[in-house]
C-alpha cells in the first residue's frame, strides 16, 4: 500500500514554491495539502502557473485561514523572516519543517540579525535546527524535526570546498569564490535589474560589499574545516539565464595531494554529486532542472593554486530539490525519490 | 515481472536523438540497446552530452557495425533519407520502426521526391506506414509495424485544425498558419543562422517560398477534412529560444459554432492535449520539456474569423515525446509512460 | 555658427526617454535643457543609466519645478494621459511639442477615451495635432506645432500597408497583421511578464481581444485608403528580445500588380525605408539601434494572397528615432541628422 | 577640404571585419577601398550583412586579386597567421598596417610559435611592430608603421592592472583574472558550442589549461610592471550574450594606497576610460557597441585584497574600435573620430 504523507507549502507562488510543486507533484509518497499565498489566495495555482494545468487542482489559500497543523511536513518557501513565526507552534504539534529561507541557517543569531536586519523570534529553535546539506549532515537530518535548507550559493560553494577543508588541504583564509547565478535566484520579484530588457545581453557583479549568503558560507565551511576558521572572498554575479549557479573557486593548497582522490572518496556514494575529470569544465545547462551538482578542478602548474569549478541548478539542488532530498531523508524514503529527472538539454 | 523491450536509436547524436535518450532513460519498460552515430562512434554518449552522465553508460556505435535486428524497435532520429535504406530489412525481421524524419510521412511519393530532392527507396513501405499522430490514428498505430512520426510544425498545426476540418466548420482553402519555432528545430547543425551571435536578439521569417513541412501539413489535413482539399499559407519564423513551437492560425468559419465545444469534444480523453479557455494565450514555456500541446482560440467579433493558438515543445510532442507515445501505443504500454514530466518553468 | 535649439524631455527615465537621450546627445543642433522624472528627481541621469556616463551631466528634475516654457521643443516620453495636461500652456507660449505617447494620435476622441479609459483634457488640440509619420505627413509636420508620434506597431504596419491601400490594390477589410514585439515595447515597468525568468525562452500572443494600437492603426490606414474603411485583425506577440518589431501581414489583392514597383515608387526618396528583394526575409537585428524600416513581400502562387514582412526597432523608428525625425522636419534641419547610426550587428 | 585616406580590410566577413565596417562607414576621413573575403568574393557585403544595406555598396573581393598596395592603411581582421604573409610587401610600399589578429602581439617569437602552433614568417617585423594599447603606447603608435591590435581579454585585463603594476602596488605573481566573454569573441565560426541551442541558458569556463591570450597578457603586463615579472591565473568563461567582456580581477596589495587616486591619475585624460566609484559594479551592457572601458574596484576589508572589475565590448574596445583608435593616432586624426557612438541600452 502506498501510504502518502501530507505536505503543505507556505509561500507557494514564488519560484522555489513552484519548483517544489513541479517536483512534488510526481513524488509517489506525497500528497499536497495546502499551498499558501496571501496575494493569490482563492486563485487556482494553475491559473498563475499554466505549466501545472492538469497536474494540480489546488487553489492558493491564505496561510492564516487553514490549519497547517494538519500536515505531516511543512515547507516554507517564503522570504526570510516568515518561518520563524510559525515554527514553534508547528513543532509542538510534532510537524516537521523544512525552511527554504534563511531563518535557521546561521547558528550565530547575532550575526544573523545583523545581516538580515531583523530580530529573531525563536533563537532556541535555531539551535536545534539541522543545516540541511545531506552530503554533510545526512545522519542528523534523519532525526531532525526542523531543517534549514541551505542557500543556493552556499550549497555550490560548500560542496566544492568541504572535502578539501575537512582534510586540511587548503589555506582556509585565502579562498576566493567567483560565483554567478541565474536571474531566478533573486526570486519572482519586480525589480528593474531582473527585467529581460535590463538583464539579457548583460553581465555584472553585485553585492560585492557583502551578500547575505556570506555568513552562511563561512560559518558552515568553518564547521567542516579541520584547520581553523574559514574566510571567503565571495563575489556574486548576475547571469542572463533563468536557472543555474556556477562558481569558479580559487584556493591555495598547503599540502600536495590528488584532488581527484579526495573528491571521489568523499562523494563516492553520493547520488547527486558528479565529480568530472580534472581540467574539464562543468556547464550550468548540464544540470538544468535536476538535483545534480557537478564538480571539476584544475591544478595550476608550478604553483600551489587549485581552481575548483562547480555547477548546480539554483532552484533544484540550490533550493526545492535539496528540500525534497531532505524530506526524503527525514521521512526515511528512498533519498532520490522524485528527484530522478534528467537535465533538460538543449 | 517488469519485462523490458530492447530499443535502438539510429542517429543518436542530434537533438531529437538526445531527447529520446533523456526520455527513454526513465521509461520503465525500455532497455536501450544501441545508440548509433557515425561521427561519434566509439565515444561515450555522456562525453558528448554531459547531462546524461550517470544515466547512460552507452557508447555511440557505427550503425553498420551492429546488428540492429537484435532490437524490438528501432527509432530513426536521422536526417530524412536514411531510414528508407534500413526499413525493409528490419521489417522483414519483424522489428518495429518509428522514423522521426520524413521518409514515410507523405503518401504522395512523387511529391515527397520533389520536396526532399531524392528518389525514394521503398515506396511500398510508405504505403503501409502509419502517420503517427495518436490523436488521429491511435487505432492504426496500435497495429502498425512502421510509424512515420510527424514533423514538429505539422503536429502543432494539425492538432489545432483537425477538429474544425473534421466537422466541416471552416473554409479549407483560406487557412493561414503563422508559425514560429525555437532554434533546436533546425537540428544540431553548424549553420550561421543558428549561432547565438546571429539568432539571439533577433527574429525573422524563413523559407516563405516553401517549407518541406507544407506538403505534410496539407496532405494530412486534407485526409481529415470533410469539406475537401486543404490549402495552407504557412509562414515559418525563427524564434531566439532553444525549444518551443507557437502557431497563430487564422481561419474563416463557414458555420456558426462554439469552438470550445468542438475542441473539448475531440480532446476530452486525450492525455496530452490541453484546451485552454477562449481568449487566453498559451505560451511556449508552459510546455517546455513536456509532451503537452496547449490550444486556445479567439473568435473575432463581427467577422467569421477565428484565431487558433497552439504551442508544443518541438523536441517532445514535436519529435521524441510523440515518438515514445507512438511506441507506447504500438507496444500496448500505458500511453503516458515515460512522458509524465512537468514543464520546466521558469 | 552652430545655433542649437533647447529641448526638454518630460518622462526621461523610461526606455523611450533614455533612447531620446542616446540619440539627442549626438545631435549637432540640440542642447538638452531639462530631463524630468518625478521618481528620480535630483539624481544624475547617468547614475540611473550608466551608459550615459561622460555623455550627459544632467540631473533629473521634477517637471513641476522647472519652467518647461524655456524650451524650444518638448518631447513627452510619458505614459499616455500626461502630455494633454501640459499641451495647452506650452503651445500658447509657442513651444513645439512631440508626444511619444498616445494623447494626440487618434482623432476620434470618443474612441480614444474608450480605449484609454480616461477623459481627454484637450480635444481641440487633438484636432490640430499632426500624426507624425513622415512618410505620409511630411509636409504637414513641417508646419506643425504639435506632433503625435505614432505607436511602434502602428508605424511598422502602416509603412507596410500604406502604398497598397493608397493605390487601392488590396481588400481593406480582410487584413491580418501578425505582429511581434521585443520586451522594451512594454516600457520599463515592473510586471512579471517582463522578467527575464518569465520572458526568456518563451513566446506567446497577448491582448488578442484588443490592443490599444488597433484604433490608431485602423484610423490612420483608413485615412490613407482609397478604397474605403480598413479593418485589421491585429495579433500582438511578445518576443524574448529587448528591441525589435516584426510583422507578417497577410492581405488579399484585388488587382494584379507588381509589389516591387509600388513599394519602390512610394519609398524611392525615403531615407529610412529599405525595400528588400521579393521573397527575402527582413530580420529585426538588421535594424537594431537604427531608424530604418525594412520591408519585403511574397506573392503566394495561385492565389490573390500577398505576404508583407516588415521590421523596425521599436525604440527608434517605433518611438525616439521617429520623434527626432519629426523634430528635424519641424525645425527644418536635415531630416537624417542624429539618426545615421548603423544597426548593431551582431 | 576633407581629405580621406584609403583603407582596406582583409578578412572582412568575420565579426571584427564587419564591426570595422560599421564604424568606418561613418568615419569622416576614411574611404573604404577593398573588403576582402575568399569565401564571399563577388558577393555584395550588404547581401551577407543586411545591416549595411544602403551604407556600403562594396563587393567582397579576393585578397589576391586586388592591389592592397593602393591603400593608405590595411586592417587585417583575419585569423592569426595571415597578416604575417602580407606585412613585408605592404610595409615596403609605405602602407600602414593594423593587425587585429595575434601575429605581432608577442615579442617572444618562440613563445608565440608554441602557443599559435605555427612558424612565424617575419620575426623582424614583430620586433618593430607597436603593441596598440593607446593608453600605454600612444606616443609609439603615432609613428608606427605597423600596429598589433591587442586581444579582447588582454585589453580589459591590462587596462585594469597597468596602473597598479606601474606604481608597484600589487604582488605581481598572485593575480587572478576571472574573465567572461560574449560568444562573438569566438568569431563567426561554425562550432557547436556557439549555437544558440547550446550556449543560451548556459555558462561555463573553457580553456582553463591555457588560453592563447595568456602569454600576451603576461608579456605586456610585465613590460608595464615596475616590480618584476607578472604571472596571471587567467580563467576564461563563455557568457550567453553576443558582445561584452567582464573581468573580476583579484590582486594582493603590497602597499597601502587609494585605488581611486591611482586610477583617476592614470586615466584622467583618457577619452575611453571611465573610472567608476569604488564598490560599484560595471555592467557589460553599459558599453555595448561603444569603445568605452569602465573600471571599478573594491577593497576587501581587513585584508590586503583588492577586487578590480572591468568591462569592455569585445568587438569595439576589444577589437575594431581600438583598431580605429589606433588608426586615428597613426593618422594624426582626432583620436575619438568615428568612435563617439553611445552604448546601446536597453
Amino acid at each position: 500500500m502506498n501510504k502518502k504523507i501530507k505536505v503543505s507549502i507556505v509561500g507557494g507562488s514564488g519560484y522555489t514554491g513552484i519548483e517544489l510543486l513541479r517536483l512534488l507533484a510526481l513524488h509517489p509518497h506525497v500528497e499536497i495539502l495546502y499551498i499558501t499565498s496571501r496575494n493569490d489566495a482563492g486563485k487556482f495555482v494553475c491559473d498563475i502557473y499554466s505549466s501545472l494545468r492538469g497536474v494540480l487542482s489546488h487553489k492558493f489559500v491564505d496561510p492564516d485561514k487553514v490549519e497547517l497543523g494538519n500536515s505531516d511536513l511543512v515547507f516554507f518557501a517564503t522570504p526570510s523572516g516568515i518561518a520563524m513565526n510559525y515554527a514553534k507552534k508547528l513543532l509542538e504539534k510534532g510537524i516537521k519543517i523544512i525552511d527554504l529561507a534563511a531563518d535557521f541557517r546561521i547558528k550565530d543569531v547575532k550575526k544573523w540579525e545583523k545581516w538580515y536586519e531583523m530580530t529573531h523570534k525563536c533563537p532556541d529553535i535555531v539551535e536545534k535546527a539541522i543545516y540541511g546539506l545531506p552530503e554533510v549532515n545526512r545522519n542528523l537530518i534523519k532525526d531532525a524535526q526542523i531543517v534549514a535548507n541551505p542557500g543556493c550559493y552556499p550549497t555550490a560553494i560548500q560542496l566544492a570546498l568541504n572535502p578539501l577543508l575537512k582534510e586540511g588541504l587548503i589555506d582556509p583564509i585565502s579562498i576566493i569564490a567567483d560565483a554567478k547565478s541565474g536571474i531566478s535566484g533573486a526570486g519572482k520579484k519586480n525589480h528593474n535589474d531582473l527585467l529581460l530588457s535590463e538583464a539579457s545581453e548583460n553581465f555584472k557583479a553585485y553585492s560585492i560589499t557583502g551578500h547575505r549568503h556570506l555568513p552562511e558560507i563561512e560559518e558552515n565551511l568553518t564547521k567542516n574545516s579541520t584547520i581553523g576558521e574559514v574566510k571567503v572572498l565571495f563575489t556574486p554575479h548576475l547571469l542572463p539565464i533563468s536557472r543555474g549557479i556556477h562558481a569558479s573557486i580559487y584556493v591555495n593548497c598547503i599540502k600536495d595531494f590528488d584532488p581527484s582522490g579526495i573528491f571521489k572518496k568523499y562523494y563516492a556514494n553520493e547520488p547527486f554529486i558528479d565529480v568530472l575529470e580534472k581540467n574539464s569544465c562543468p556547464e550550468t545547462k548540464s544540470v538544468r532542472g535536476s538535483n545534480i551538482c557537478r564538480i571539476s578542478y584544475f591544478k595550476v602548474p608550478d604553483t600551489n593554486q587549485l581552481l575548483v569549478l562547480v555547477v548546480i541548478d539554483n532552484l533544484v539542488k540550490g533550493a526545492a530539490g535539496q528540500a525534497i532530498q531532505n524530506m526524503n531523508i527525514m521521512m526515511k524514503f528512498e533519498e532520490t525519490l522524485g528527484l530522478q529527472s534528467i537535465p533538460l538539454v538543449p
